[in-house]
């Protein structure tokens, strides 16, 4: 912390200041100059508490955090990308991992059909809501436990793995009885309630980053998890929103490569809600293998103009099949590089 | 709803719109434009099932809604100001009610002394944090039950109504046992789970808008909780996240006239939250009552300086105290111009 | 400026860093800490250049500027705010001003029509576009110099003084020919050789805030014209562009008490751009005199429905009479705490 | 245009907006629902003025436009990419185009440098500022016709197309002297009598998107460009601003793809101004080339710890070597996509 007086701050105002650093357990070290101090606070303590406490002293000008808030998730704290297997699929490791399906379980034969298409053209992971936050309270809920059953189905049939959404603390026990993956929507990322219930669910957890969080923000719900002990957390960047309306939210890839720089959790992008719109879902897919993301998770429905919902970001059966096809070579240089990093940090 | 189809569209492609518009139960009108269909359709079904599923098909340009998707909290459902009473307070009423007090409950000499000096000032409504969302999970997370026991006891000192947040379905039951309102938070507006669950909890309700909500999006949150058994819901403007710094939220104050035109029910703001600067509050807490809001929620704080939480954006005692004296005439305008409206509704 | 050092810097990196500094004319002064050495900057000299420069520095983790980059617009330079006067009117004084009147100048009958309604209704000053901003090329641009001699017409028939906007560097003088008051729009707030031009064309500037911009770089483009020899200028708060859309843009109202602790600069609020609908302008208007602005910018047409552009923003006559008798006992309080001010300031 | 009027509106109200839309030379056509009138309006008017003021009237509702308000821009107009030429150097054909260099021209030694530099690793255009909008007065304003001077001799030393921009029309001829291609910058991406002079300069124009412009104002800008006479302009993403601080912008990388759909014209990103952060620019220049842009605009300085502007986004020479040598295999995959394009579209 470093703790910026305002002008012609007297020297009893300092001295205030001072002493309540030190209420906090910490020292304190001035630099005086022509015309202002600074005081630079050093060693441990509750920094939040102590930043806003200062921030209400009418002497102080601006306080400033200069250490980063989390721990765990932090490239400081581990060096090497977290992987996190669930069955014979790895993310974070040297395979680019696909997940993929409908937004919605619908019924059995819907499930059933998506997960073999899905399977067929290289997906590893099938993703399905059974719970579905929607902001009506008029639109279609989701078939809960009953689609949680379907999901069942769909991975013994296929031999993929399940991502599906959980949305109350309530719920957590139940959705980590059959998924795989339990999935954090993009509107729970700071219901820390339930971000608390996650670290002893004994199952991965894909954290979607909310739709106004920065990438800090991002990393603190992360840590939540991870402090409550479960280390296994993915993160994926959904789209955040902003003044543009031609996609439905504005995907903000470059926080793809800020996240690989200051964590080592692996990072997946979700091109389908980034765009909400199906036709530009594979140009988007290609750029996350670009930028070295770990995987996507996609919106894929056997038919998407009967979908219940999300039908206009949804590829069909077909497009689907082209962008793994049209993936490939990216994922050949992705592979490229991910040995080149490895080599590189021996 | 009004579908425009794709220039050049055959006679088949708009067929098969049709078709779907008619598997949902509509009817449907086509107008045939020089060089466009526009196809509207008539009755009501599962409009935001329709609207996606239509988006889907490759021949549709735009699909709109018209109708406002909520029903229950519009002003068309209701045209006078719902009234939402605790003990001898009533919010949406004749009254202009100011709720203050800490952002957290510290300890009891902490919320006794707030609620003394809020409710000397003219509060009527202490407010005060036992479960708190907080961004690390190493800040301070507040004193759960034994907070909601300390604020009873200032409730029974003074005699003004508690309102307190709850953060989990979980705990809405036990929450509910101790406050008059139940506020939720920003970060939960679109908690659909915990949404549901306060239909039946038997106390008023303020909601939080979120940080990048939009108003209809307010708007269908507290559908959510009247559509599951509960009328008396607030709502709150607390400032959105936008790029601006200089304040820690941007205040949407123009929302509070727009959902006075849209909705009955009542509208609170909260200038702390919304600027972040104890300096700025005052003159806000003013604009809120000239615009028309029915009340505001403040954040007072015996000793700032010394606060958990929120310290730099808290009224210390003379500074609440001022606020309060120099509101009074604004206050005064803004009866008047309740009566003003209530005669032109006759 | 202070300057952070990443964790583990060795002493040559931290030695390099202090050459640099040094090199653009400052001191420097560390702290070292138990993990991380800082380092504050002392002296005068080109901030911008040099924060760029050490930001180019891998070893460095962070660089902070810590003083206001305006001067002359600021509080510290002067304590009192800027009077500015216009025939017989001050704004930023001890009188609240209101500036009426069209969109564009459509023609001879519209414009003196509109002139005589605003000021019967006790409107000081007459706005109008000539030159107009049109996001499209096919919309209409305004009659030039036409307008502005139908302007001086209006003046002429009223008394009234007149404002108008300037696109171009070029236009500068042409429009300052006829105009009292230049009006920088939205679009321009960063026209860097436009608000040069402005430093010398001997007229009050009116500048809008940017759709983007924050109150820094407000105030930064107003430090542009006075720093160019024109320190008759006052700002303008007309929403800014977010996420919602039930207003056209955002009024970010909390920046008028913002901008009064931080410029002696009077500050103008325009709720008929900041909102986009004429329903919400005498709501807005009231906030905005309850908040302290130095007065206000609205849009009023004789015949809104048949307006050549921003109809739907625009007040009838009946409609802005209206919110000038309301404004009335606002504006009594205004002043009242005008008076307080100016005797708490001796 | 479709206009849905209010519910319960009067038949009067209802032939008052028909009359209205008539007025504007339109042709209605109106569909009478159970509970709701829509009107279509039908034929070719001011599409601006009317939708204006139809919105002003009380009676409607909601007023759509469903034409896009561009024409020579959209793909509807042409269906092939633009290609436009400069010297040996095509942009929008089957060549991705790097253009790099410092932000500003600071001096010859330096610009010299920079283009040998550049040039080596395989750009074919030379970027630099002569006349720099900095948002502080204080700051370095660029070397102005100087700086062109030297542009002119790197140009003269290496083969190297010029791109460099012009901030005011007074200036357009001037830099058109010089220039290769006149880069417009985000600030004056709405400034209207700029874009009316590049008309009939005879130079192609970069066009970079307003930092909060929406993807349709960028393509009316370009629209202004080409309707006064100058086909040849590109577009240029450059990162949008958010709430997001990690980054110096939100790089709307899906704006890309989406640009590929509704517009011929070529479309160029900048990962400098849209990261801020060197070590972010190559992953994102990859991610550009796999979404499919046509070119790069990137920083560059031989010395970016002592560069005057923007040292902490521009790459060193290594740096920006080692970029180029890693994009060549993305840029293969590029050229093979755009050889199957043409293919399928023949």
């Amino acid at each position: 912390m470093i703790i910026s007086m305002k002008l012609h701050s007297t020297k009893e105002e300092i001295a205030e200041v001072k002493e309540r650093i030190e209420d906090f357990g910490y020292k304190v070290h001035s630099i005086e100059g022509e015309q202002r101090v600074v005081i630079g606070v050093i060693g441990v303590g509750d920094v939040t508490a102590c930043l806003e406490a200062l921030e209400a002293m009418p002497q102080v000008e601006k306080a400033v955090r200069i250490s980063a808030p989390y721990k765990f998730v932090s490239r400081e704290f581990r060096q090497t990308k977290t992987e996190i297997t669930t069955g014979n699929v790895t993310i974070g490791g040297d395979e680019f991992v696909v997940m993929a399906g409908p937004c919605s379980v619908e019924n059995e034969k819907q499930i059933l059909e998506s997960a073999e298409i899905v399977a067929r053209a290289g997906a590893k992971i099938l993703r399905g809501g059974a719970f579905k936050p929607r902001t009506s309270p008029y639109d279609f809920q989701g078939l809960e436990e009953e689609g949680l059953k379907l999901l069942d189905k769909a991975r013994r049939a296929t031999g993929l793995r399940i991502i599906t959404e959980v949305m109350s603390d309530r719920d957590v026990g139940l959705v980590a009885d059959y998924a795989d993956i339990l999935q954090i929507g993009a509107r729970n990322m700071q219901n820390f309630a339930l971000l608390k219930n996650l670290g002893q669910c004994g199952r991965p957890i894909l954290l979607k980053r909310g739709m106004s969080s920065t990438v800090k923000e991002l990393l603190m719900s992360a840590e939540y998890i991870v402090a409550h002990g479960n280390p296994k957390v993915m993160l994926c960047e959904r789209g955040i929103r902003t003044f543009e309306t031609v996609t439905r939210n504005t995907c903000d890839i470059a926080a793809v490569a800020a996240l690989n720089e200051l964590t080592h959790l692996p990072v997946i992008l979700d091109p389908s809600h980034a765009t909400g719109k199906r036709s530009l879902v594979p140009a988007l897919a290609r750029a996350a293998v670009a930028i070295g993301s770990d995987g996507l998770l996609v919106e894929m429905h056997p038919h998407p103009e009967k979908a219940i919902s999300d039908g206009a970001q949804s590829l069909d059966p077909k497009q689907f099949a082209k962008m793994m096809e049209d993936l490939k070579p990216y994922i050949e240089l992705w592979k490229q590089s991910r040995i080149e990093e490895a080599v590189a940090a021996v």
